[in-house]
């Protein structure tokens, strides 16, 4: 896919890109559509985006809105200079999914940048890819890293060694705007962040458990349903098949 | 579109809603998928959300990502408790489409709530929604409001008499969780902030043209190419028609 609307009317890529940049993302049932579209926001300028899938079928997120994807696991380019992968209440399927999970290797292998938001980092310790990083993922799943060889940290955004990973949903933000000053320095992040007035001003102060406070931590939890037990259900038997093996 | 994946192996949906509460989202050509997808993240839990448009043929966001709508202009429900209208580059085009505007018209003068994200604002002052109220928009289109009738407050998020606007792209996180406040009280809102992780860290200070300064500020400008020009020339267009009927 090609960055913004080449096929309208007016050009609105004011700024090129010096060099191209290929950005995988992937799509699976039950991802998080604002765990992808942060980021890939924070992108949209100045990097090609990729939408991964097993199919060119619309993929539904975990809210039912369907985005279709840009190309195949078998179409998309060998090497990109970026693999990204959002979480999602779709995550536990997604992480024992013999073919995303050969996706991610393969890709992860030769990428500049192996990313995440959310449970993202979840699907990539399943496919081996953060043995011995540090890396973080949504406050609910923390320790499942663990389980997977993962080093879990609680910050907003964990870079290691070419590893990063954002937090939760929102995060994807904060986390896409550093990948963007990797790629491209700061002030190219900087414009970017003006350009989608990221200002934050939250209503509430209830963005982490602590803050939240048990309350809300216990609606919050309510609502995740077994999200995260089928999660660490996943993960241990991943960790059991892989000391088996 | 049902809350969540009703379709998939689990039920995501651990905290139901009392009453239920439509929601109609425009999707248009060169829309921001973000102006979007922050607030209808915000609201998955808690509503039924449509989203909008003149065929069920896949829409490109003004990055190149298509979404599917989930009804037509026709279909949509005739009574909706919410009206929301994203931004975009599309937003000039989308201010003088008369099937736009006639569908904004009908749904907007019965909607509990008409509300914007971004330049999605000019689009709702195009279709006479905001005469005399306070609104807010992108920051860099502001003065376009009053063309319109409107009362530009720059602001993260406007209220005035059931019209709720939020500022440029990211501001949507803001808006739509003080919108499902006022549906659904602060508790609710709350959980859903935690849910989201929202507990936002920039990694620069550059959300708006004042932090960013000049030379930021000129680059997201050559960003913008000339869409804030099209914008300005599509309402005075509108507003000399309307004084000429």
């Amino acid at each position: 896919m090609t960055n913004l609307l080449n096929d309208m009317e007016h050009d609105f890529q004011a700024v090129p890109a010096p060099v191209e940049v290929h950005v995988a993302m992937l799509v699976f049932p039950g991802f998080t559509l604002l765990d992808l579209v942060g980021p890939q926001t924070t992108l949209s300028f100045h990097t090609t985006v990729h939408l991964v899938a097993k199919t060119l079928e619309p993929v539904a997120s975990d809210s039912g809105i369907k985005l279709v994807p840009t190309c195949t696991f078998a179409d998309c380019p060998q090497n990109v200079d970026v693999l990204f992968v959002p979480g999602g209440f779709g995550t536990a399927d997604a992480m024992e999914d013999e073919e995303t999970i050969a996706f991610l290797r393969d890709r992860g292998a030769r990428a500049r940048f192996v990313t995440s938001v959310c449970t993202g980092s979840l699907i990539q310790a399943a496919a081996g890819l953060l043995e011995g990083y540090e890396a973080t993922t949504y406050w609910a799943h923390l320790d499942i890293l663990r389980v997977l060889g993962a080093k879990p940290i609680a910050k907003r955004v964990v870079m290691d060694r070419g590893r990063i990973s954002g937090g939760g949903v929102t995060a994807g933000i904060d986390f896409g705007l550093s990948l963007l000053a990797e790629l491209r320095g700061d002030l190219t992040a900087r414009t970017m962040q003006l350009l989608m007035e990221y200002d934050p001003a939250p209503p509430f102060d209830c963005g982490n458990p602590e803050d939240a406070g048990p309350e809300v931590a216990a609606q919050a939890k309510a609502a995740l349903g077994d999200a995260v037990d089928l999660a660490r259900a996943a993960a241990y038997r991943i960790r059991a098949k892989a000391i088996a093996d």
